[in-house]
């Protein structure tokens, strides 16, 4: 039965974003805004698109819990973009949900919530290097915890690189390999 | 994990459909067919709608059912319309998609594979007289199997109403109480 649900949450969910999306197409075209129009669907092609390269990584888990997070409320927004995904070794699936998960509930509990918080998380999976890099803008109360994590991740074998941390805004390359 | 693949699956066939009609939004709009670009759209809205009364029934086994039957391929398409949706009292959703289930598996052995055969299902639950309207055209290779269908279903103490039974389109109304 939860899998049924699951299965029709999905779908209204879905149908709920692309209505909105919709609604956008419709109402510029009503506008005489044909030009704008094409923009919005030139948009929904390329998320539809790079939800396309998610499902393809085989990372179920990864994909399901990226393409789901947005569908509660939450302090952050959660936005994502596939870039390269040519990495023929062994990924745990299980393992970078859990990465993904800790940060975003680390942030959850971290920024102000009167601001726009929103992390990017840039899936870049090439053959040499494949990484997530976190991207951040909005207002964290402190970057001390963020800091710790960083740490934790580095006793866990996974290499960080801090391209920038302020409370406005980091921006954080985590190894995967 | 086959509930993940299951969420993960119906997003992959939601897009993919949405995408086709996008498609056809943009082919239009190309060649400055604005109200037909419109139309499209207004269609996309009430197949959307029609998804969202079909899930709001609490028929989750039903909903998900008719949702996902054309994801595989089948030699009958199945069209759905909710109408009336008032009827009050309890429905077996179990019961209901062996019903379902039941006359698709027959229609499939049945149709002429060459021809173009829809089943369009009326879910026409209203207080007084709930209902299925199963409205086929295509070609039927013989009516007889139908028959012994409906014979099955008034033993099992379905009321069967034939409005139509020909080779080439049936109208039959199945009560559900």
């Amino acid at each position: 039965m939860s899998d049924n649900r699951g299965i029709l949450d999905a779908l209204r969910h879905a149908r709920h974003d692309w209505m909105n999306d919709l609604q956008l197409i419709k109402g510029n075209l009503e506008l005489n805004r044909v030009e704008r129009a094409k923009q919005v669907i030139d948009t929904m092609v390329i998320t539809a698109q790079n939800e396309s390269k998610l499902c393809n990584l085989r990372l179920p888990l990864l994909a399901e819990w990226i393409l789901t997070y947005n569908w509660s409320t939450h302090m952050v927004k959660l936005e994502f973009e596939v870039g390269a995904a040519g990495y023929s070794g062994y990924l745990d699936d299980e393992r970078l949900v859990h990465i993904c998960k800790g940060l975003m509930e680390l942030l959850e509990t971290t920024v102000e919530s009167s601001a726009e918080n929103q992390l990017s998380m840039i899936i870049d999976f090439s053959e040499e290097h494949p990484r997530f890099i976190f991207d951040f803008t909005g207002i964290l109360k402190e970057t001390d915890v963020l800091e710790r994590w960083i740490e934790i991740q580095q006793k866990n074998g996974n290499k960080v690189e801090t391209e920038l941390l302020q409370k406005e805004a980091f921006v954080i390359h985590l190894s995967v390999e």
